[in-house]
């Protein structure tokens, strides 16, 4: 079982108006509101300058109906059918999402994760927080992205900034 | 609910001789197996140099007896309890592992993902897959990695090189 750790507290209420990835708004802060009896998982944290979130983004009992290729926001003005494993789409078979935020404050008292770097909606749970290590999760190079070196990534895009303009074919 | 979407086959059979980590373990190769239903889903994962593979660790019973801050594997030598959200340990309230491997090679028809970088044991679940996106993904400057920074990070290292000799105090 995934276990919920705890919940976000951010400035975005509303799904559609929420950036779609930490690194394309790294000026906002949010709150990690670790519960009680895990805050002493926290402990070293503020040794490390990032750390992952993993965030649990769907409705536990919905699988079944969730596609396994769909066009990502990111791709809504260009429409391709993409397959989940090859996108960052939340529509996923498992459905976590991998959030990297800069870490600004631990506060092992109060349990509360402070980060810049926010595409999580109010509420959110999460279930685990990872340090990121450089020597790990940095690739010695920067490699081949897919189809994300086919677009634009704009500082701030949320699903509903990304929708095609009214009127599109 | 978590969704295992595949296998792992990997020349590693045993937990304590399986290296800690996929970026100490580049020159080795293994295989994700994924199941027939969720094959579709790497379609356009080709085109990324790297992916995550998001892993699953534990008895998914076993929550309640999971501590919440242990002594990682690579400080065995010179033990100190590290918080469960400050190491990458397997050890944690959401079991899920986070593997950074170079995609060699993906068979949409077979549904085998050929990857290399391995810190995974034969037959472990997998849950999910995601692009390595540098842009999201890799931090603009090599940051702080806390208790990491302590120690040597060595290429290939287990949890059984990594116990202290026999006879230390």
């Amino acid at each position: 079982m995934v276990t919920e750790i705890g919940i976000v507290r951010s400035p975005y209420t509303d799904r559609l108006h929420t950036p779609v990835q930490s690194s394309l708004n790294t000026g906002v802060t949010a709150e990690l509101h670790v519960h009680p009896r895990h805050r002493i998982a926290l402990d070293g944290l503020d040794g490390f300058d990032h750390a992952w979130l993993l965030s649990w983004l769907g409705d536990p009992d919905d699988d079944a109906g969730r596609p396994l290729r769909n066009v990502p926001f990111l791709l809504r003005r260009a429409p391709q059918l993409i397959g989940a494993f090859a996108s960052r789409t939340p529509t996923r078979p498992t459905p976590i999402g991998l959030h990297l935020v800069r870490v600004v404050d631990v506060d092992l008292a109060t349990g509360v994760l402070s980060f810049a770097g926010v595409d999580l909606t109010d509420g959110t749970a999460v279930v685990d927080v990872k340090p990121y290590v450089p020597a790990f999760d940095r690739t010695p190079e920067v490699g081949r992205s897919g189809w994300y070196e086919q677009i634009d990534l704009l500082e701030g895009a949320t699903p509903a900034s990304l929708e095609p303009p009214v009127g599109d074919a």
